[in-house]
């Protein structure tokens, strides 16, 4: 399992027209923003989805693919299969919200569902690898962090002023993807992580200098893993420079701002990095650019928090 | 009185780079947009002040400026006004909303209130120019419309292939700018003006072939007035092909699809364009381009909208 600047570089040039160079904007504050939430599927995962179906075999991509996922990576890969004329899977408990299955199902994706437990979801995997299926896990998948890594290539070219870069993380695989990226061509600039503080697997194995595994409570819906992928977690030690914290009510309050004054809609875990400055854990920065990683937030909740 | 494609190509280069460059996003069902909701202020109309402040004598800036609006424009003058500095007086009734007088005090915009009635504006103004303010009356100014028009010349770079350009209005001096510039360029470019059915000066004026004075009460808070500008409704009449009428139910729909599909926070007169394509009141081709004239809603009237 490795991953180096070849494979981000061949991973960039293999995404199609329909995966956008989204554009960096002037955000809240004056801060540079690199806009994922105006991704194709609302969000990054798009890249990653692409890289890893792309790289499957010819025998793979008939037998079709699985993952376990109901957030936007379901949304991404049954994107991506119906693209690519294949078959993806998505393994989802059944307490899953119903819109997010229906959106999922619209997109040609298979649903299978499984137990309200955490582990009930390999264990369908697993089930599902022995009827012949590969499986992507994506907390580890050495494409799937390649695909997320292509961001950090897009950053090198569109800001080659920037000298800080604030990314959120769950599993880790963005943050260190897009850290390998940036600060294999630039080691000056900064890459720090942010998770809130209902979700802090990454802030404390960071900390620690060992994986640990954390109980999620957070309104960051795209930011819940308990613990971080092991790959990106190597690769964050070697690259990522701090994983901070930020209050989930600073959250709310970016995600608002991004409304108001950006006239961005972001979701929660898409606004941590400007949760991170707006409570100050991070300094602000000319130099200073924001990865806005989604923008998936249902009306309801984006009405809530706007209110 | 006049306008031409040098004045306009003049007040392009003059623009500072703090006035955007705005992108030109896939928006909802896969139609390009012109997001002048992301630009500087939330809305085009800082280009329009700055051309209008860019042109005046020294003398004229020294005794400052006067106009007559609580929205949009006062926010755009008041910021370029502060950039320029020299000072801009808003003319705004005393029911005008203490959030929009709060925001132009803040930018150092000295405002003057006059009674609830249309005229009372006129009248307050035409005091405001006997103590020697120039007076800028954004209904009919050939800069004003100078200024709107740079985003014509802006579509012709960002969009080679585009076949129709749908814009909203209100008096009609950003349809009849943008029109008057693309068209000069591209003849064979279709314009579309689009009103709220709460709101249809221009609809009416048009068809007659003659300005007419209607009653407004929209959602649309940018698009009310009562009759097109004189400048803009000779314009029209010249390089516009048609003026169409929207409902104010399409017109929520088109915010709430903007923000949930698009990830843009779009105010109500901003996204009448999209109004237009979902009740199919103009066709949705591969070449149309949406002007986003801006996103200046308040987190409660969109909270209102999305829930």
């Amino acid at each position: 399992m490795k991953l180096d600047l070849d494979d981000i570089e061949a991973a960039r040039v293999a995404l199609p027209d329909s995966v956008v160079l989204t554009p960096v904007l002037h955000g809240p504050l004056g801060i540079w923003c690199k806009c994922e939430n105006l991704q194709r599927t609302g969000a990054y995962k798009i890249r990653a989805a692409y890289t890893a179906l792309q790289r499957l075999t010819a025998e793979q991509r008939r037998a079709g693919v699985a993952l376990s996922s109901s957030g936007n990576f379901a949304r991404a890969m049954a994107t991506a299969a119906r693209d690519l004329e294949l078959q993806a899977t998505l393994v989802m408990m059944e307490s899953t919200d119903p819109y997010k299955v229906e959106w999922t199902r619209s997109m040609g994706g298979r649903i299978v569902f499984c137990e309200d437990r955490y582990e009930a979801r390999y264990e369908t995997l697993a089930e599902l690898a022995q009827q012949g299926l590969t499986v992507i896990d994506h907390r580890d998948h050495p494409d799937v962090i390649a695909g997320h890594a292509t961001i950090g290539l897009e950053l090198l070219d569109q800001c080659p002023r920037m000298t800080e870069v604030v990314i959120p993380a769950s599993t880790g695989g963005l943050l260190a993807g897009v850290a390998l990226a940036v600060k294999s061509l630039r080691p000056d600039v900064k890459v720090y992580g942010v998770q809130p503080s209902g979700s802090r697997a990454c802030v404390e194995s960071f900390r620690l200098g060992q994986m640990v595994c954390v109980q999620t409570d957070t309104i960051c819906d795209a930011l819940t893993a308990s613990s971080p992928g092991r790959l990106p977690f190597e690769l964050m030690q070697r690259w990522v420079d701090d994983v901070i914290e930020v209050s989930e009510e600073a959250v709310r309050l970016a995600v608002k701002t991004f409304a108001t004054e950006a006239k961005l809609v972001v979701e929660p875990g898409g606004a941590v990095g400007l949760a991170a400055l707006l409570e100050r854990r991070l300094p602000t920065r000319p130099g200073t650019v924001l990865l806005v990683s989604g923008g998936n937030i249902s009306p309801e909740r984006l009405a809530e928090i706007l209110a």
